[in-house]
This record gives structure tokens, sequence and C-alpha cells, in this order.
């Protein structure tokens, strides 16, 4: 007998609970520590967040105040993005601002929780939260989509390799 | 005969025109330029934002993307606090983050205008807009008016010194 297939873990879902919300639901194939590891451990995140680019990570505080800032080098030119950490409880949820060069000073708050779903995958459920409506807008339309399943895509190898 | 008397400037005017944001108005006996100057002087901020206690600017870009980081130290400790600049536009407009070190990641969208009124004073406007209610009603509840005052009050004097 073969090992039972993992089915693959497919496109990030998402949604919009509220006028100035994003929800986004991916399941992983990994136990919850190693997604935990995958994104809090700067060798780990230089490898999945970045979709392929570049990926400098200036500054990566994870604790409660900390600060992060990470910039991508990629065909497109050079793009900053940073934030703080308001809340860091491992391995389950984080609470983090973050904000892009392109639009300084417009910052969304993403509250991340990690569920362990007892079979050895892990849910990842992220809220963002925006100070208006027309903020939320423009992240739906900016491509965010592709590019957060490039990069859950680049994490799903990473943790396969941690496996 | 003897020059006009100055009306004292007197408190500011705080209002929450929704239920997200407060609105803050205050007049002070100085043309605009002046204002801008001392709000965005390193030298004359320190000598008015801290309400008499030491102010340490550890950054202060005022331009579009640009941070800022202030360190007050008074008696009850030490104090950070922190943003970003949306938008600069001398000497009327300035739209900037603001965070305090002691809830990291709530972040406040300030958008102040300074309106020259003619007869050489200056309406300062400041509208502060929050990611939710509960944050914009912990600020008003904070003894953040009686801070402002205090802070105003010796802005008054920075701006009769330029005089």
């Amino acid at each position: 007998m073969s090992k039972p297939e993992r089915q693959p873990a497919g496109a990030a879902t998402v949604t919009t609970p509220t006028d100035r919300e994003i929800r986004i639901e991916r399941i992983f194939n990994a136990p919850r520590d190693r997604v935990w590891q995958a994104m809090t451990d700067p060798d780990l995140i230089s490898q999945w967040w970045g979709r392929g680019n570049e990926l400098v990570i200036e500054r990566l505080e994870v604790e409660r105040g900390g600060h992060w800032r990470f910039v991508e080098h990629g065909a497109d030119g050079v793009h900053g993005f940073e934030g703080r950490f308001r809340e860091v409880t491992a391995p389950e949820r984080v609470v983090q601002t973050f904000e892009w060069d392109g639009m300084p000073g417009y910052v969304v708050v993403n509250t991340m929780t990690l569920e362990d779903l007892g079979d050895g995958r892990t849910k990842l459920v992220t809220v963002s939260l925006f100070h208006t409506t027309e903020e939320r807008d423009g992240m739906l339309s900016s491509g965010m989509e592709i590019g957060m399943n490039q990069s859950y895509a680049a994490l799903d190898e990473v943790l396969a390799g941690l496996g």
C-alpha cells in the first residue's frame, strides 16, 4: 500500500466580513509549530514571502512593540513593507500592522491565527482591518490575492522542506 | 494710544464628528508660516511638544514617507511616540500617523490643517481617525485633552518668542 496522498492545499479563501475588513483563510499541510516557525524565522521568511524575489529583512523583532521591515527586490522595482507587532502569542496568534512604502501612512492591522486541525494540517486565518472602505477596496484591487497565493505556494514548499 | 491687546488663544475645542474621529480646533496668535515652522523644526518642537518635559527627537523626516519618533522623559517615566508622514504640504497641511509605545500597533491618522485667518492669527484643525470607536474613546479618556492644552500653551510661548 502506498501512503495516502495529501490533497493540495489550494488557493486561499478571501472574503469581506465587514466594509473595512478582508478575511483570508488558507490550509497548510504542516503542523502548527512548523507553520509558526516558517512565519517568524527570518531565514525561512526570506524563502517564501518574496515569491521568488530577493527579500531583504531589514528588521524583525517578533515581540509586542517590535518593528519589522522587509524590502522586496523584484522585476518591477524595490518595494519596502513595514509595521509593528501589537501582540505575539506563539504558536497561535500575531497582531501586527502593515504598510507599503508606496502608500506611506496607510496602515492595516492584520490579526493572524493558526489553528491546529489535529491531522497534521494547520488553518491560517488572517483578518485585515483598514481605516476606510476605500483603502480596503484598493487593497482588493491591487493584485494582492495573486501575490498572496504565490507567497503561500512558496510557503508550502518551505514547509515540505522542513518536514 | 496703546497697542490693541491680543486675546488669549485659550483652550482647544474638542469634538467627535463621527464615531471613529476626534476633531481639535485651536487658534494661535501668530501667522501661519510661523506656526508651520514651530511644528516642523525639531529645535522648536522640542521646546513645546513635551510640555516642559525633556523631549528627544530621535527621528523627524518631514516629507511624504518620512518617519518620526519622539521620546518624552517625564516624571512618570519615558514615553516613546512615533509615526510616518502620509502627506506634507507646507505651510498648510500634514497627514501623519501616530502611535504610543504603550499601545504599539494602535495607529491613529492625524490630518492637520493650518488656516491663515488674515489677521495675523492661525487656526489649527486636527482630525484624528482611529481604527475603532473603542480606540477613539480610549484616547478621549486618557487625559489627552489636558496634555494637548499644556503643549499648545507651551507652543503659544514659543510662537511669542519667534515674533
